[in-house]
């Protein structure tokens, strides 16, 4: 069997990088950032460019991701099972909790949020799909790990020196506290975070499963930790409840019989 | 200067075609529809199933987009300045109208939408952020075919046999008519639609430009005929002038100084 196309994987590595930070690089910029020679790298931009998934800004000549890119990630949603089976669930489970609602893949060592209902309140919130999370200092994150080997070895490849970014003073700080924290969460089958993302936020998540029970994502509400939590630091059951009720019956519209 | 890549040619229209119809293609049927051969069709779908850009059903063995496309589309948003620079005048422009205002931009022969402000009212509304248009059935989409050349081209090029296709009765049909239409954009400097892209349904929008006056986008309202036009079946007054104002905003932060 042939090897993975170079040039592909060259240019999906100019993309992500364009995805991060700022968004606008130039070329020589780009080239060192992949140890790329600038002709090979000017060759894999400008086939980007004619196919609309860069853009070339004309003052300044630098690189931005391209519109093309925009319409492939919304045709995403379109197919993606777990978001179409999940929407009216998530709507109800956003009713019953008064929280916001999230539904979240692994992607790359993150949390990528497919799926977002706003709390049903007035307040102004922003959507979050097409976000990326971090998995260790959310619930979400915190279930893909539990359950997905390929997520929890992708935060193993990411995390180089062993400390995991620290959000708060209570966000998980090593590999090994996060072991334990997964058992429980295996225990259990649902994920909590308490002021690990921000101070003031917390969240519960359980997992979704596909055809053959794989896990294939998260669904967690998350809000004010006030809102989510007891005074005594543990999320209130009936939320507990609510969110495991959703996951499941999510996981039996894609097909899980046992859960 | 050396050519366009071709795998990341293929790879782009191997997604393209992924963004079409049902989303889920086998193998043969993508080698057959882009005219290549079986095993450079796997080498390329593998290479970007690596890199997040394609998932294959493990059930089916079909391959559909995959997640990191989400990602970067929402990532573009995050850097399009264009976008970025509406937001404000597009809230403001909702708020006067009371109507649906969208800002657009030309791919691939359509209108791509980059940014949906929802009619301020409680009615049920589903965001077209990522949705393509038609452009000759929509004032958004004739604003960008009467100032910006690549997508009048592009217009041209997507339809081989001269026949526009057709939504309502009152949709322009040919390639003709529709010069004539957008004469008389130019002339006015905003273009409006009624009962052309759905029965019912009207708009008006009218360009942006960015730096040196070139058009970047177009942004207009959208709504019921009734409530758009008047009963002769003009687009009312004032709501033109709103559309105007905002879009020469939007176009004077973008330093199109002389509009």
């Amino acid at each position: 069997m042939p090897g993975p196309v170079q040039s592909i994987e060259r240019a999906a590595a100019i993309l992500r990088l364009l995805a991060q930070g700022s968004g606008r690089l130039g070329l020589t910029e780009i080239a060192n950032s992949l140890g790329l020679a600038r002709g090979t790298a000017h060759g894999i931009l400008r086939t980007l460019q004619l196919v609309g998934f860069v853009e070339q800004d004309e003052a300044t000549g630098k690189y931005q991701l391209g519109a093309a890119l925009l319409h492939l990630g919304t045709s995403y949603l379109d197919v993606n099972e777990l978001r179409s089976r999940a929407i009216n669930w998530a709507d109800a489970l956003a009713a019953r909790s008064g929280e916001a609602v999230r539904i979240g893949t692994h992607l790359q060592g993150k949390v990528l949020v497919v799926h977002h209902v706003f709390r049903p309140d007035d307040s102004l919130q922003t959507l979050d799909v097409g976000m990326l999370l971090p998995m260790h200092a959310t619930a979400i994150g915190k279930v893909l790990l539990a359950y997905d080997a390929n997520a929890a070895a992708a935060l193993h490849d990411a995390v180089q020196d062993g400390e995991l970014e620290q959000f708060t003073r209570r966000t998980v700080r090593t590999h090994r506290e996060m072991s334990r924290a997964l058992t429980t969460v295996r225990e259990h089958g649902w994920a909590s975070d308490f002021d690990e993302a921000g101070m003031g936020e917390a969240g519960v998540a359980a997992p979704i499963r596909g055809y053959g029970g794989l896990v294939v994502g998260a669904m967690g509400i998350s809000g004010a930790t006030e809102r989510i939590c007891d005074p005594g630091g543990r999320p209130r059951p009936d939320l507990v409840a609510y969110v495991r009720d959703a996951a499941r019956a999510v996981s039996r519209d894609l097909g899980a019989s046992r859960w």
